[in-house]
């Protein structure tokens, strides 16, 4: 039985206390928001060796990395070091993208490392599967998009992203309004091709049912994807993108129907005036389901910065309501991460993450600054540099002060105002 | 005569001028602006090397970088690389804070090296000139820091910081509040300090005119500053910061009556949903004058990244109204930023801007986004690279793909979305 189908009949489940315990909520609180799908408990239920991850409506809001080989760089080890990196920098999912090498191989070693939710995107496997037996993508069939599938559930993964909204009505639109950047999800992208091609519905939207049987056996959690987000801001918000919404929206309600656990991804580019009316469209048409947002990034011209710009749209939309953070690295745009760039892009998704927690009034989030303000108050630089969001880098920066530790630093010195401020004597 | 002189008496002066053509907007706009108080043009009357910087209502959101001597670290020359660093990044003026070393010598060299507006706080200058002579900054006289305001004006320096709403009021109100940090702002706590020990009223509020005397000769910009501002979230918008900006409202408009030009500084540590208040509640008080914040910093547990921090509440702030953001750097709350933390704090900033750029519908803002995409879309890298916010750390990281400058890059490979879209074979 999933974690729905348990919730709808009353039960509290292990996974559920695990989840109310970590969340510093009720268990009855995790099981309400199951029942009403505005929770999802996420891990497969073959994925034992991990804590089961709750996603949604009065949780803290959660950060995910991507990580995964590109098909012009393979190299395991470094995405198995990724994987330590996602544990040491506070992500709470990770999802594998690769689309490189033994692509089942990687799958099974990251998912074996991580001590977190997986997350993938099995088109990506049918894909590069297709490509590496020398056939075209377009010559992929529905049975083998629903065999990696399968292999994913299999293979323990906790949450999968499924293009099910790319149909011949949501890509119409697209079509029919026009775009600067087309569409710029891989999965839509190679969907929308495929379907092209083959002259065919999506067979994740036209055999949909048969998704929900596999997601139901495992009970993955389904990541209803936004192929069609826009690729610019310029694109963002448009026709295309809100009908796969709309399409999204009765999807998810046909998974709770299956007891199959259901968020929805969102973007993505997006104008900073126009997120926090993403994120109310999508609560509305999607019934109070999970958002898990991409970035967003407002603005596009700042590659190199990207992990700066998804915080200043993820800290906006996480405010709205946005569950779960997509982090962006500075190599966004540019190319495949390296271990530094997955580093930075956590921290800066769990500033965002954290500043809508206090926004949001999660319990406990203002107080880790009030307590913060207190260490400052007292010159507790050990104190300060254990609650801060990256101890090693605080303590490095701290170091480079030559007063470190004494009260004040070298940035103010004896003119500190904290210090002024405190001084019974004329200073 | 001062600009705003000139502009009450319908003057479009040669500045005014400058400034329009460097905004994209009629001379007479920004003459308007200046006459009503919602634009200034900073430019000391003896600073004539450097073109004039117009702030304000329906101008460009401007970025400030803080630098200078602390007392513990003295490096001239750092501190003439951090200039260039300043333009080089892209920042429309800059503070000089120094503390250490000889402070006048040192901002006459910082005013000589700029070619962008230079900003002082004269009580330091003052403060720290009392302890050198081995005297208590609480023995400072008026005639003292009347004096130090004289020979900013006189070494040209373009607009001045001065905590003249740091009053036995405001002060007061801190006080019967309770405040968890106290005052943060180091002119603030000297100021209060002082009013303590010498049992007196703030020279810069009691003899406020004699300071619009100063000004007015050299048409320095006074950026009234915000002595009281809170040192923690927890501290935000109390009695006392609101106090203060009432106050600031009023001398604001004193100065105007005396043709001297106005700013209003504002926090600093200040909750996400606090922030668009905030904004409201300065332009609402202080009649329209521009709003200069201090990043502002929604959360305080990110020491090390806090040019992150700043530039998420930048981007709100700024959307909401707020017209010149002051930079934070990755080292505030720990050390005297480096030359890397500058670049890193100005660019953080500048991506903050243009957010709220776009957000406020400046002309041409919305137009450089809508360019890089056609660049992505026609895999234009070297326009990617040119139109984006740091050219060098695009080109470096872009580099690192090894099919760069070829269509995609290693990020996704042969699986690149917008490639997939262009291709009309069969992939």
């Amino acid at each position: 039985m999933t974690q729905l189908e348990m919730a709808g009949q009353g039960r509290v489940t292990e996974e559920m206390k695990l989840c109310a315990e970590k969340e510093g909520v009720s268990p009855e609180f995790i099981r309400r928001g199951v029942e009403e799908g505005s929770i999802v408990v996420v891990r497969n239920n073959r994925h034992t060796g991990i804590a089961p991850l709750a996603i949604g409506k009065g949780l803290r809001t959660k950060v995910n990395a991507n990580l995964g080989t590109s098909r012009d760089h393979v190299d395991l080890e470094m995405e198995l070091e990724k994987v330590r990196i996602c544990t040491k920098a506070g992500a709470d999912a990770l999802m594998d993208l690769s689309t490189g090498g033994e692509i089942r191989a990687i799958r099974q070693a990251i998912v074996n490392a991580s001590t977190m939710a997986v997350g993938t995107v099995p088109i990506y496997a049918a894909a590069a599967e297709a490509l590496n037996s020398r056939k075209s993508i377009m010559e992929m069939t529905a049975d083998e998009m629903f065999q990696a599938i399968e292999e994913n559930g299999e293979d323990g993964v906790d949450f999968i992203t499924v293009h099910c909204g790319v149909t011949r009505e949501s890509v119409g639109r697209i079509a029919a309004q026009g775009r600067l950047l087309g569409i710029v999800s891989r999965g839509g992208s190679i969907t929308a091709r495929w379907m092209d091609y083959n002259d065919a519905e999506n067979p994740l939207y036209a055999q949909y049912d048969r998704l929900l049987e596999i997601a139901r056996r495992y009970d993955m959690v389904l990541s209803l994807g936004d192929g069609l987000r826009p690729g610019c801001l310029a694109d963002a918000t448009d026709r295309g993108q809100v009908q796969e919404l709309i399409i999204l929206g009765e999807l998810c309600r046909r998974a709770r129907a299956r007891d199959v656990q259901v968020m929805i991804e969102g973007p993505g580019h997006v104008p900073y005036p126009q997120i926090e009316a993403n994120i109310a469209l999508q609560k509305s048409l999607c019934e109070g389901a999970p958002f898990y947002v991409l970035g967003p990034l407002p603005t596009d011209i700042a590659p190199g910065y990207d992990h700066i710009t998804a915080a200043i749209g993820g800290a906006l939309a996480g405010a709205a309501g946005a569950d779960f953070l997509c982090y962006v690295t500075p190599s966004e745009h540019l190319c495949l991460p390296n271990l530094d760039d997955v580093h930075e892009g956590i921290v800066a998704s769990r500033i965002a993450a954290h500043i809508a927690d206090i926004a949001k009034g999660y319990p406990g989030a203002m107080e880790k600054d009030i307590l913060m303000a207190k260490y400052r108050s007292e010159f507790n630089w050990n104190g300060q540099i254990d609650l801060s969001v990256d101890p090693d880098r605080s303590r490095a920066r701290l170091e480079r002060s030559e007063t470190a530790k004494e009260e004040g630093c070298t940035m103010c010195g004896d003119l500190c105002a904290i210090k002024l401020g405190k001084k019974k004597a004329p200073c």
